[in-house]
């Protein structure tokens, strides 16, 4: 049976790419503020990189924000999605950045919305609630979900950085490190990932030696300063795989997307080039 | 300028009551798994509770379960409990539980979409993305939110029961109440408040010794076996407020749903009563 990160690797292998396209409507970036301007600018997005792209990320907020009508238009592009990949020969995993996280029987809601309805292939999650939160999302054994493990911004630090009392004898751990470790001790179904920013370093390969098996989910190189090369030497799993590098602005505002894409794409490949992979 | 919860207090004062209903649709409470079938679940109780509901609290999931649709019932529904409030003269807050968390810019996305759009007056939030991820929401004067600190599901204790290391000289905390302190100290606009599980009293005096001011959203009275009184003892503040009981079940699938608020609301005055408030 198909996982979804067997699903993803098989992506991953028939484009080349490490490239996960966040497909982020801002407000700013539309001519108008309309579900059908927000949808427009997706579906520019997917036509131009759907060549490089390993996985396309929406972000429900953005579509949330207009209301039934944004629905809508999320569901629409998720189609239009598969319609590309089936265009191409190559179905692109899509990966509905929602960050949900919430008691079993709600989150079985939030389950059946995102992969039975929406039709998403895997879903962000927050692991605060911890493991009966997740469950409802692995019951899809298809499907497949990534915790926020350590996340990209400023305030990242306030509760995932703190330092959790360790075992006896073990000294203390970040609390990032214990939802990789857990992550990695759940992960019985090949479902599991982590979002772990790049841009730090450190943090990526703690979170790697934590969990050496886990997909990370990775945002933050480009608009936020994350630098590729080190990120990718920081994260990357043993088979040159493991990672999703994940662009939404640099592509978007990108005079070229097409263009920017392949740049980035090959800059990946160039990287794992040096490393041996 | 009125506060969320200076609003609140104004609706506890006009009811005698610290009772939040919750407005979950779940699919095996509905005759047919339709939106319609969901908004009209939901209106039956309001009509029948209102008198007695210092807060009300939809869950968005059983409403994006629906999609767009979905959505739509949603706003209805909050219409709805608006003109309910008004026909009784005394305005009833809305808390939208939808558990949201994400990194500034799509929390002013989701901020919008539950402040501005569906006019919620409060939403439950995740703080494991820190400060900057609440800051977007609490840019709303009027609104408030309250975060997750100390749930009542079974696996709460994953992550939130860890025991974080504190300051030089001071024993270890769990990270739940790390979570009450940093809301304690981040609550300057009365806007902040913390959702604790009535189901372990221990915890809640806890959180109340590290967030004196603060108000509590407390699930798990009646279906999940926390006990009313204890609850009550544990939690409430010096000033016989501070806690809102949260009841979805219990009063949902009562015979007569007026009768089962009544007597909720007045158990709970009760208890007050011996507390000497």
């Amino acid at each position: 049976m198909e996982t979804f990160f067997s699903f993803l690797e098989k992506r991953v292998d028939d484009c080349s790419s490490l490239l996960c396209i966040g497909l982020d409507p801002h407000l700013a970036d539309l001519e108008n503020p309309t579900p059908e301007a927000a949808l427009d600018f997706c579906l520019g997005i997917v036509k131009e990189t759907s060549t490089y792209a390993a996985a396309y990320k929406p972000n429900a907020a953005f579509f949330e924000y207009f209301g039934a009508k944004g629905w809508d238009a999320l569901s629409e592009l998720i189609a239009a999605i598969k319609a590309e990949s089936q265009r191409l020969g190559s179905m692109i995993p899509i990966i509905l950045d929602a960050k949900r996280g919430d008691i079993a029987s709600t989150a079985e809601a939030y389950a059946k919305s995102a992969f039975d309805h929406l039709g998403a292939d895997c879903i962000t999650l927050n692991p605060y609630l911890g493991k009966d939160s997740i469950d409802p999302f692995l019951a899809f054994p298809e499907k497949g979900a990534f915790l926020l493990c350590k996340t990209s911004n400023p305030g990242a630090g306030d509760f995932q950085d703190l330092l959790v009392v360790g075992a006896t004898g073990h000294p203390p751990l970040p609390l990032y490190i214990r939802v990789a470790e857990l992550a990695q001790s759940w992960n019985t179904g090949n479902n599991i990932g982590l979002v772990v920013g790049a841009t730090q370093p450190e943090a990526l390969a703690r979170v790697r030696a934590a969990a050496p098996d886990l997909w990370f989910l990775s945002p933050g190189v480009g608009a936020q300063g994350g630098d590729l090369a080190t990120a990718l030497k920081s994260g990357l799993r043993k088979d040159g795989k493991g990672m999703l590098i994940n662009v939404s602005r640099s592509i978007a505002r990108a005079e070229n997307r097409k263009k920017a894409a392949a740049e980035l794409r090959d800059e990946i490949l160039q990287v794992k080039g040096q490393l041996n992979f």
